[in-house]
């Protein structure tokens, strides 16, 4: 579990305290939250690179769980952090509004689970193999990277007390922040350096997955990635307190290396 | 998902609700809690049956959920049902105290997690091919099959309103009923008919795992249950309300065949 939670570049836990710092909350009171967006991450890397799913040896720029340990480690690990992100969710309690708490952890679930990110992960490897299709490779987007990005967005907000339509605005901005992440993520697996990158390129082509770049081209994929990254920094332009971070954020984001 | 839910006693929903009931509680009140358990649990034979830990292909009498579908579908499965069982738990609190419900949430992360039932199926796996090692053993069904059990009347104790000394009473009662579960499956692994269990027998001694029966014998096994069934049904004397249904629980468990 420790393996597998160092590294990374920390973007969901930020976007949970920066959201929260948004709304007037001081950050280090959703600390638990942002710590269980990290974990339930982590997790889904673990079980991502399982043989039976996409059989990746190196992440993070170090062995991959099951590479380090063996399989039923990384299954065992993967199953024991998503449980622990949960418990580091209930602990919110002592910091912020009970009910909140309560909304935030239900939010997680159904944005991590079968009608979220789980469901997204399923639909990649159904897609594997078929022709590119727009609207299955917008639904593994959404689901699969978008969904989770967006919910920490909104936790830090609910746990803040924003309003409902302030909190609509957030998650706005953080489905196209996913999005693009998504997008730029299919455009490093073509572009990018492993050893930047920390884990294989080419992996989705030699998968024959749904991605941007093979259903539209590269440049098509970078085009996208701009519009996305320019829809964001709008979005963003209505929120209050700090909208410059949620703005250079969409900006690095179109330009990362890893 | 549906698949790895159907069949199953229920032990722990009910014990869920029978506790509620104890303590005075409406027991549809806490039916996401009784679910959460049954979907947590369902969720660890999915990962448990898969090839890299006990590779076992009947499950409640119907192919195990890798067998059924494949192995990216049964790892995803479990996945998704660890994390709706904790979005059930999240909505406890339109039902329940929502300081409770999150309590409720916190102790079902740490008796699930890394430091309960998880941990138990690691050092289940490490056990394998060791001398037998009555510690050893103690820790595994503590962890791996009790802890979940103990959780579960917690749960309904916990969600009543019940005091710490009751929530304490309970807790032992659990503990006491889930040891004895594990060493009646023990038991049944060696002496249970597969069509009636609706599982393989006789994997425990092909795997060479930690067993009271390889530790003390198959008579040494059974006179353990008989005395974790007599304290079962001792401290469930203590408990209000239906103390019939818990101690009647014990009584059935030494004597079930599935």
């Amino acid at each position: 579990m420790q393996h597998s939670m160092l590294g990374g570049k920390r973007l969901r836990g930020a976007l949970v305290m920066r959201s929260a710092a948004a709304f007037g909350l001081d950050p280090t009171h959703v600390m638990p939250a942002a710590c269980a967006f990290e974990m339930l991450h982590a997790a889904t890397l673990v079980h991502d690179d399982l043989p039976c799913i996409d059989d990746s040896d190196l992440r993070r720029g170090r062995p991959s769980c099951h590479a380090a340990f063996d399989e039923h480690t990384a299954l065992l690990a993967g199953d024991a952090l998503i449980i622990a992100s949960f418990g580091r969710l209930a602990t919110l309690g002592r910091t912020c509004d009970p009910a909140r708490s309560l909304r935030v952890i239900e939010e997680f679930a159904a944005f991590s689970g079968a009608a979220g990110l789980i469901g997204g992960e399923q639909a990649d490897i159904i897609g594997e193999g078929l022709a590119p299709d727009g609207e299955l490779l917008r639904y593994i987007h959404e689901n699969k990277t978008a969904k989770l990005i967006c919910a920490a967005c909104r936790t830090g907000a609910i746990l803040a007390g924003a309003s409902e339509p302030q909190i609509e605005t957030i998650s706005d901005y953080g489905m196209a922040l996913g999005l693009l992440f998504q997008v730029t993520d299919d455009i490093l697996d073509v572009t990018g350096d492993e050893d930047v990158l920390g884990k294989p390129t080419g992996a989705d082509a030699d998968a024959d997955k749904q991605t941007y770049p093979a259903a539209i081209g590269l440049e098509g994929a970078r085009d996208e990635a701009r519009e996305l990254a320019a829809r964001a920094v709008e979005i963003a332009a209505d929120l209050p307190g700090e909208v410059e971070f949620f703005q250079s954020i969409a900006e690095l984001v179109v330009i990362r290396e890893k």
